[in-house]
This record gives structure tokens, sequence and C-alpha cells, in this order.
């Protein structure tokens, strides 16, 4: 087995930090308990384990390949997927109006994170076709919901999102393609997408394309963008497929990693039109394109999560299996399994750490979300919905980079063998990379922390997250024992850090926008890992309580080295970026731009 | 012009750091002054940019590949080496009477930087070819000496180092490899060498193989085990090749990154056994080694400086090219290069600093080797021989760690097109990874720091560190200017964070080994980050000097921003790290074992 699931964590987490019991007194959720996310969670390891992790490093191998238009998936890659279809996966999270299964996104954050982790190329097929399918919820009419959810919910078809463009990356305003009116109501699409994740591939009968282009006329900037439908084969009213639409993939890239994930350039229109359908109204294209892309974001984030854990259970094998060396205590006489080591202890929790602290965070983010779309008091909605969308950028961003981190060290505890591809931790370190980048890279992500989430309300968001931290502190500082208080002490300096970095990016973001900017990558990082601390310190509390309960003791202590590990090597980081931030805004950009 | 050596900043350094005017006072080094610099150093560029540099993107596509025991490099690799061995650069540091150059290392460093730009992969020869040299000049024998060095130093004869076995990695009391004594006076060799660079491959006459083995009945452990030559083809009297050794390349490592570098695996002995020379005496091979090791790891450092460089160019080019979205401050109308955004100057400036910090550390050490090796005064001697001791750990591990961040900012600056392999960045962060790992891993560099080069003396060279960089917080803090005020304070805290980590490492080393050793990455880290900052806060008062004569206004602005970037954002760290050392170690290794 190369992978197993995180089962008691994910419970754990599910249970005391995401509030999963208070989640079933919504309606909708009422049979969504821990006892379901415990069947679900365990169905779950058990397909993701057996089937699709072994995948993983066929993928590397043989990767998805084109040819004369047609992608051919990594052998085993379809069959896989037809299991995860009629698994009922892909609808999980979506109505069951639609044909899906209704469970919150707390459940499918911890099922996302499985699969992922499984293998993250393969992942990013259903993770695409999540995007569009909450798109087409948001924003599809009562026809076009009928028609494409039940089939993408079943993973008959798949769905994929095109934004991208040559010369429009994270600049969506320079959007090119173009969409032009039919008089029976359809658009015809012109234009050139590129970085198309599966935008082409044989795992499904039909591929759902959500494509941004320019109709005639339209406003320049994001304001003239609009969203269609461009499905791969015509779909009939009775969902009976068609013809060939127009749009055609011209070539797939080479990438460093996610190898076995397919990224397509899709040519729309050389043969006279491919035919779209217009989602929503027209112009507000961005606005329905960024519920598919917030989605994403937290989607990604978990996959940097899962890539985390993925490298941590490998490095944790190899430290187990290699022996060398005696131990710097004398505590073996000969040499010793690594795992014996210092540093490679120090090593492996600091994978361990991050992956905890930042699965924590998306779980608790993750039960926001469902509370903010489906709780009964509009007030607890609003106050949700601010959480979550406060912690969307710090999920993605945070959890991505540190998946850096995690898997390079994942790489280091193997030494020699890491740096060989056969040995297959390389592959989690090439994989990251991407995470990182795609779906807004990590200072697009920090832009919105900085300009949406944090100076709109001149920090109000902000001060009022560190407001719960301060009490979450109290209750740290008030138990009698070291690993408590230490966390109380780094959680104290590291929120007042935070303050102090707030009070700066809220007061600078209008007078002078490049002090704040300057700062907004470690800003963000500075923000992602007190709010995953946040998460590890209500952690501790909630182990102590179970210990001193005498309930499920080696995983609670384990819980508890951890949360303090985190505390003591990864919250320290804190004051250091808000040092940065607040005093370090001039050199940014104070070099010449011909002296670089 | 994919790559363009920085030689302003090797000469700034050279001058201002390194003191290369005094190096000339030294008899050995009369002629090596500034002028020699610039012309070795402007000569080195035009070999590297125009030969060597080409050649390293089609090393990745076209890597050096076996075949029936046969490795053939890369198109183009043997004769750029031919190349290299004609124009002297396999000698420059070595002494004349062997036909080498007898340049300080000092230049040799910026010249083993360029070389490692233009391509990693093929330095990789000459670097091991230096070690060899290095072991040979100092353990071997007179006849040894006049049969290996000179085709060695002319480029017709390359090196290796065979220290790895399966089971003795970074553990080389687990050496295997067996030497029997001939009644010639000769060994028969037997065993299998893993991980042997440029272990076989046709760009040289013949391959002299340093080699590890146990002659029989010598004592267990590292105190038996010898050295031995090992040559690919016998060498008669008169330095003419004769037959094939017993010594195969029976495969070569499929690797992530530096593809085109071959990295063998040796069989030693198979068909009656390698004929082998013993240097120097029997069972002080580890001594040998270390001397051959202590060059490499210097040398691996400059490979991580040099990786950081070329990600930084290639960086800086992409974000001059690449338009994307308004600048936050309005200073252009439209969109712009990226280049005018906070965020990708925070990233070009991050790799920008780190490099010259990490370079001018490099140029200073090696200013220190050559002072301690050839300085008339045996307390000046000595005092270099420790500065240089000290920092050797800190340049192999800080610098390439630094490399794998560098690297992994310049993919993130180029986006969706980093992550694609022929933009080539990512290149750069699948090679540096290895950087981390060989020629002794940052955790065998941390324990060299903490054991030999700390607690061994009760951290008075440490001690003595600290002082000296407090005269350089004076002269800084003196200076009526924001940057050097801004430098003085971030340099002062650092300093002060150094001190209370000596203090812990040196204090717990024995006593509590486990809390010592936990600490000893972060260490590293710490010293390595404060010594670069300290030759970054050297620079910056040289800067103010040459700016206030009004020399080379430009550079020497650039200068004073790099540096007070620095301080800002990288010298911050140091304070986090001190607090996960001193207040962190019991977690570290509290976590049961059977609970990871």
């Amino acid at each position: 087995m190369t992978y197993r699931a995180p089962l008691k964590d994910f419970l754990f987490g599910l249970k005391e930090l995401a509030g999963l019991d208070q989640l079933t007194q919504i309606d909708a959720f009422a049979e969504a308990g821990l006892d379901t996310a415990q069947a679900v969670l365990e169905e779950c390891a058990k397909f993701n384990e057996g089937v699709v992790a072994p995948l993983n490093w066929e993928g590397d191998k043989n990767p998805s390949s084109w040819k004369d238009g047609v992608v051919t998936t990594t052998p085993g890659f379809k069959d896989a997927f037809r299991q995860y279809g009629e698994g009922g996966w892909q609808g999980l999270q979506h109505p069951v109006e639609f044909g899906g299964q209704g469970l919150p996104k707390a459940i499918g954050a911890a099922c996302g994170e499985i699969l992922n982790s499984a293998n993250l190329s393969f992942a990013l097929c259903p993770l695409l076709t999540d995007g569009a399918i909450e798109a087409l919820l948001t924003a599809g009419s009562e026809e076009q919901k009928a028609l494409y959810l039940p089939p993408m919910n079943e993973g008959r078809w798949t769905g994929t999102m095109n934004l991208t463009e040559p010369q429009a990356g994270s600049d969506l305003a320079a959007v090119r393609t173009k969409a032009e009116p039919q008089p029976d109501g359809s658009y015809r699409v012109f234009g050139t997408k590129i970085f198309i994740t599966y935008g082409e591939h044989d795992m499904a009968e039909n591929i759902v394309h959500l494509v941004l282009a320019r109709v005639a006329g339209a406003p320049e900037g994001v304001k003239g963008i609009s969203l269609f439908i461009v499905p791969k084969f015509m779909v009939g009213a009775d969902g009976s497929l068609g013809e060939r639409n127009d749009v055609h993939c011209v070539s797939i890239e080479h990438k460093m990693g996610i190898k076995a994930s397919p990224t397509a350039v899709l040519q729309f229109g050389d043969h006279g039109g491919a035919v779209g359908y217009l989602v929503g109204q027209e112009n507000r294209g961005l606005e329905y394109m960024f519920i598919m892309m917030n989605s994403a974001r937290f989607a990604v984030g978990v996959q940097g999560i899962a890539v985390a854990e993925r490298a941590y259970q490998k490095a944790v094998q190899y430290a187990r299996d290699r022996v060398q060396s005696r131990p710097v205590d004398g505590s073996v006489a000969g040499a010793a399994s690594i795992i014996h080591h210092p540093d490679v202890r120090r090593m492996l929790m600091t994978m361990r750490a991050y992956t905890e602290g930042c699965r924590a965070l998306a779980l608790v983010s993750g039960a926001a979300y469902d509370a903010a779309h489906h709780h009964p008091d509009p007030e607890t909605r609003k106050a949700n919905q601010t959480f979550y969308e406060f912690m969307v950028p710090l999920i993605k961003g945070y959890s991505t980079e540190m998946s850096l981190e995690v898997t390079s060290l994942g790489v280091q505890v193997h030494g020699g063998m890491g740096f060989i591809e056969e040995t297959g931790a390389a592959q989690y370190y090439r994989d990251a990379k991407i995470l990182t980048i795609y779906e807004g890279t990590t200072a697009i992500q920090s832009n919105d922390l900085v300009g949406r989430k944090t100076a709109r309300d001149g920090g109000q968001t902000a001060r009022a997250l560190a407001d719960q931290i301060a009490q979450t502190e109290e209750l740290l500082a008030a138990r009698d024992d070291a690993a408590a208080q230490s966390f109380a002490k780094n959680l104290k300096a590291a929120r007042l850090a935070f303050l102090d970095a707030v009070d700066f990016i809220a007061g600078s973001a209008k007078a002078s926008p490049n002090a704040a900017y300057a700062g907004s990558v470690p800003y963000l990082m500075l923000a992602g890992n007190l709010m995953a601390g946040w998460q590890m310190g209500r952690a501790l509390l909630a182990a102590q309580d179970s210990l001193n309960e005498g309930e499920d003791v080696d995983f609670m202590k384990s819980k508890i080295v951890t949360a303090r590990f985190y505390a003591e090597h990864i919250l320290v980081k804190v004051p250091g970026l808000r040092d940065a931030i607040v005093g370090g805004a001039d050199s940014v950009c104070d070099m010449a731009l011909d002296a670089f």
C-alpha cells in the first residue's frame, strides 16, 4: 500500500474543530453526522487506496499523450474514472435533485484530500468538473442544469474551465476569444485557449467546456466578458450526443509534473465556429467564473495538503526502513533506522505539522461554507461566509506554498535515493510546484487577501479573527501544561504580529499601494501560518480533553506533540514575516528597473 | 545569450570584501591582483557563456546514456570539455609545478560559479576532478602526483570520488569494498560503488577513480578505511595508457535533475580484481577523503549560488518581457511588464539578495582558504583556517538550501509557463534539489557545524565571529542613512539571536545531544543567514563609500538596495530560528516512534 488515508485525523478534525455535529442541525445535513462521515471516508479511502493511488507513478512514467487531436490518458485512468463516477464520488457535494449526494463541503474536503493524495493528476478531472458544476448551479438556466448536471454528477461527462489565453493569464481583462450571436439564440465561439486541464481526454463520453469570451460590442476589460457552455459533442434536448463541435485540441504541454493530467491547447471555431450557449447574462462571465474559481481555489489548497500527506507517508516509510549511522544520544548501540536521528525527526514533524494544520483549516472552512449556504439564520450565514472568504486565499496560498517545503523535505529524508525518479519522492516535489501557480498564483491570492479581504473593510474581519484567536490563547494559557503554555505564548506573539501587519496593510493599501502589495505574499504566509496554527491550538485543547477522558490515548498524545511542534517551529516564523511586511516595504521597489 | 556572468559583482566582492589586494602580498599570489582577476573572469565568462551555457538545456533533453557499459554524454559535452582543458581551466587553482595555474581559491570560486551557472551537469566533471587533485596533492606520493596530476590538470584525465555503497551513504563506517594486497605492492579491489558522478563517460582519455575500501584485517568502522587510486585504464610509468582495469559501469541512474551528469553504479573486481594503488597510509582513507570532501563541499555551495544566479537572470528576462495587468500604483496606464508588480519585484529581489549574500560569503571564505594555506604568518594562517572551516558547512548547507527557494521563485515568476519544461525555469528547480543532498546532506553539514565547529571549542569560534559582526554593526550604525540604520538594527537582532543559539548548542551538545541536534539544521540556517548577511552589511558600507567617491554609481546603488532588502526580508528570519532552536527542542523528539 503506497498511501493510507489518515481517517482518524479527518474524523477528529470534523468532530472537534469543524463542528460536524452542529452542521447536522441544519436540515440539509441532518443525515451528515459523524457516522455518515466515517462511513463515507472509509469507502473513499478504500477506493482511492486500492484503485487510484497505484496509478500515480504509472501516470508519471506514461503521461497522457496527444496524437492527431486525440488525447489518450494513462493506462488505467479511464477505468478508474468509470468506477469513480459509478461510486457516486463526483456528485458527493452536489445537490440531490441533479443526481448528487448532497453532502457537506466539510466531508467533501476530506474526500478531496484522499483522492488527491492518491493521485494529483487523476484528481484534476473531477476537480475541474466540480467547479463547472458549481458555476452551472449558480448561473445556469433550469434547462442547462437539467441537461448538463446529471451526467456530470454521474461522471459520464466532465467539465473544464477555459480562461487562459496566451496574452491573458492572471490578467483576464486581456481575453480575446470572441462569441458571435446566432439567430437561434446560440453563439459561435472563436479563439485559442491554453493551459486547459483535461481539455481533451478519453475518460468521458462528453466534455462540457465553460469558456470565457467577448460578445461583439462588449465593453473593454473584465466587464465585457461572458461565459459560455461549449460541449465537445453537441447535446440533444433529451441529453443524447450529436455531432462533434468545432473545438479541437491542437496540442498538450510537456510539463515538470502532474504529467498524467493533459494540459490542452484548445482551438475554438477553426471550422466555422464552435457552438456555444450563454450562461446567465452577457458580460457577467467573470463573476460566474469566480464562483468556479473559488471552488477550485479551495480545492487546489486541498491538493497541497494532499500531496504533503502523501510525501509525509512516503518519507516516514523510508525513515523506518533505512538503516544508517548511530543515534547521537547513544540510544541504539549500532547503526539505527534513520527515524532515530533528530534531524530526520525534525523533518518528519515539520511535514506532519504543516499538513495537519492546513488540513484543520480546510475542514473548518469547509464547514463554514456549508453553514454560509444552508444555515437558517441569515446572520450566521453571513458570519460564516465572511469567515470562509477570508480563508480561501489562505487555504489556496498557504497550503500550496507549504506543500513545496513539505515535498522538498520528503525528497531530503530519502537522501540520494530521493533524487532517483524510481523512488517516487521526486514526483511529489515536481507535481506540487504547479499548485502555487494555477487557479491564481500565490501573488494573486495575496492580492485578494490584501484588497478584498483586508483593506476593503479596513481590517475589520481580520481583527475580529484575532479576537477569536485571543480566546483560544486564554484557554491554552489557563492549562497547567507545558505544551499548552508554549502554544499560548507563541500564538500570542503571532496574533500580535498579525495585528501589526493588518494595521500596516489596511493603512497603506490606498495611500501607498506599492508598500501594501510589496508585503502581500508575506502577509498571506503570516495569516495562513497563524490561522492554521490557531486550529492546531484548538486541536491541542480538544486532544487534551479527550486524553483526560482516556479516549484514543495514542492519537491524542500525537496530536498534542504535533500541535506543540507547530507552535515552536512554525508559528515562530510569524514575527519575522511581520518585520518584513512592516519594515521592509521600501526595499522591495527601490531597485531601478534597468538595474535588475 | 541565456546567461551573463555577473562580473561586476565578482570584482566588487573580490576587491571590497575578500581583500584580493591583501592576498597579492603573499608571494604565491603576487600576480593575482584585480587586473588578473578581471582578465581571468572575462575569459571565463566568454568561454562559459558561449560554449558551455548553450549545452545546459540540451543536456536535460538528451541526458547522458548507458549502453553495454559505455556512457555516451550529451552531444557537445566532449568537445566543450576538450576546450575546457585546453583553456587551462581545470588547473586554475592547482599548483604550477603539476601543470596548474596557481591562482587563489577566491578567484577560483568566481570561475566555479560561472561554470556552474552555465551548466551544472557539465561542471560536475571538473568539480570532482578538482577534489581528486586536492586529495592526491595532500596524500599522494611524489610518483603518484607526477604521474596523475599533469594529465588531470590538463583535462585529459578526470577524477571521481567513490565513497557511497548501497548500505553506506552518510554512514561511511559501513563501507564494505575490499582491497587485497598483492606482492608487487598494489592491491586488488572488489566491491560495488553507487552514485558515482561521472564514474564513466566519454569525455576524457582516462578516469582516475579514488576509492574507499577496507584492507583485510583493518579495524571496524571509519578507522579501517583506506584510499586507493583505481584508474580506468592502467597507466605506465611514462604515463602511457595500458589495458582496461577491472572496473565497470553497470548502469546509470534516472534522476530528477542534472540529467546530463552520469551517475554511475561501478562494479570493481568482477573479473579478477581491479588494480588499485594505496594513497598515503592504510586506514587513513577517510581523513584524505575529507580533504576532497571539504573542497567538494565548498564547490557544491558555489553550485547553489550558481544555479540561483542563473534562475534569477532567467526570471528577470521573463519579468521584463511578459506583459500582464495594470500596476497597483497606477504608474502605467495599461497593462505593464510584470516587473512593475510589487510581488514580482519582491521575488526578484529575494532571489538576488540571497544569491549576492551567499556569493559574498563564498568569495570571502575562498580568500580565507588562500591565506590559511599560503600566508607567511602562522597565526594568520591559523585564524584564516578556523574562519574557513566554520564557513564550509554554511556555504554548502545554506547556499544550497537557499537555491531551492530561489529556483522555486524562478519558476513562480514565470507563472504557468514556468511549469512547462521548454521554458527552462523548471530545469533549475529540478537540478537544484540534488545540491542539498550530495557531498553530505544539509543535516550532515549541520552535524559538522554543531559538533566540530561549535561545540568542540565551547562556542569560542562562533562568539569571536559575533564580535567581528558587532564591529560591522557599529560602522553601519554610525552612518546617517536609512539603509545602514535599518541594516544595523536587523544585524544586531540577528547577532544576538545567534549568540543565544550558540549558547544553547554549546551548552547542550554533550549533556543532551538530542536537544542540540534537533536544532542543528535551524542553527545552520541561522548562521548561514547571518554570515551571508554580515557580508552584505560590509558590502553596503563599501558601496556607500564608493558611491560617495562617485564610482560606478548605478552598481553601488543597486548593491545598497539589495543589501537593505537582505536585512529587511532575510535577516529578519533569524530570531524565529533562534526561538525554534532554543525553545523547540522538546517537541522534535517527543513523538512516539510508532505514532509517525
